[in-house]
């Protein structure tokens, strides 16, 4: 069994916000010469996630506007969390609708992937260094 | 290390549906050989989960209620998405709130389960042939 | 490659909990004295979570009260699934939005988390036994 082991980094200028992180992930399946395995793609931050779905601009806004519905950040005084001195607990209830982490399959060298999928961070409380890890086992 | 691919074609007659999967999956984990491991089934597109929960029709009829609810189909003109030709801005929503994939444990050859976990294919946007894989790895 | 497989058994006093199983989940990463390789952590029962997040607890109430409001408990009749004789449609709910389990990265023998991640229990139907799934492949 092989395995890589790596790192991104992320510091989005907006709170929150989408990036397409497809083509580093490819880049990583390239450098670790496995052909069959798994790869693991998670956010190490707990206001931050990692997903998959479609790369269209208006997809992304429609997200944006939903989960500030479903877990709005103002008032802030409405979480108990933000007792701590924080003003995000509403990112770390986004980040549970949009999930931690992708497990994703690669095949002949390949992320395995059907016609639209694509790999994206999705920040919830951004403007500082937060890190995504990519891991990948195989052969 | 062993590996196992396989893709599963679902076509609903209805938009949304639940189907019950395990039964596939348990004939590739057989078909597979292997007996310690660990098996990724994924839905290949977006708009579609694969999901662990009960095989209870009440529950399912629970789950479309509850998704219509938190991410409704319609007016269509709500979700910007729906501006690039498509009416399916809600599938892609209600499909974060499901999941896309689950990793389950092989154990002696067997899925590992509690005694009410199923697979599901849960379809948003169906009546079209849609893939979902099956990717077993372990020895 | 190497694997283990072990299972943690909760019983919560109340309905719903939140409990930290990051030391369990140590133990057995050292247990197994696997270094390089992936953690599932899965829970094994279908009201019941598996996930990654803050341990604070104001953050957790925070998580409780958005839940019921997400997926409300009472009326039980607004469920289905209840007139099986059940209470706990509502549990089946908020499963799915705080997930079924995570997928861990093990790097040099350790869990390869950011500063703040925890994994957690999340009982949504407790007061009864009900069990955790480890399993850990690599080498």
């Amino acid at each position: 069994m092989k395995s890589l082991t790596e790192y991104l980094t992320f510091n989005t200028k907006t709170r929150r916000a989408f990036v397409n992180i497809t083509p580093d992930v490819e880049k990583l399946i390239e450098k670790s010469k496995i052909k069959e395995g798994l790869c693991l793609v998670n956010a190490m931050h707990i206001t931050a996630s990692v997903f998959i779905n479609d790369n269209e601009s208006g997809l992304h806004n429609d997200y944006e506007k939903w989960l500030e519905k479903l877990a709005p950040h103002a008032p802030i005084n409405q979480y108990q969390h933000n007792n701590t001195g924080e003003d995000n607990a509403d990112a770390h209830l986004k980040r549970q609708v949009m999930g931690r982490e992708v497990v994703v399959a690669l095949t002949s060298g390949k992320l395995d992937f059907g016609p639209w999928e694509q790999i994206f961070y999705g920040e919830f409380d951004g403007r500082r260094n937060k890190r995504v890890l990519v891991k990948i086992i195989g052969e």
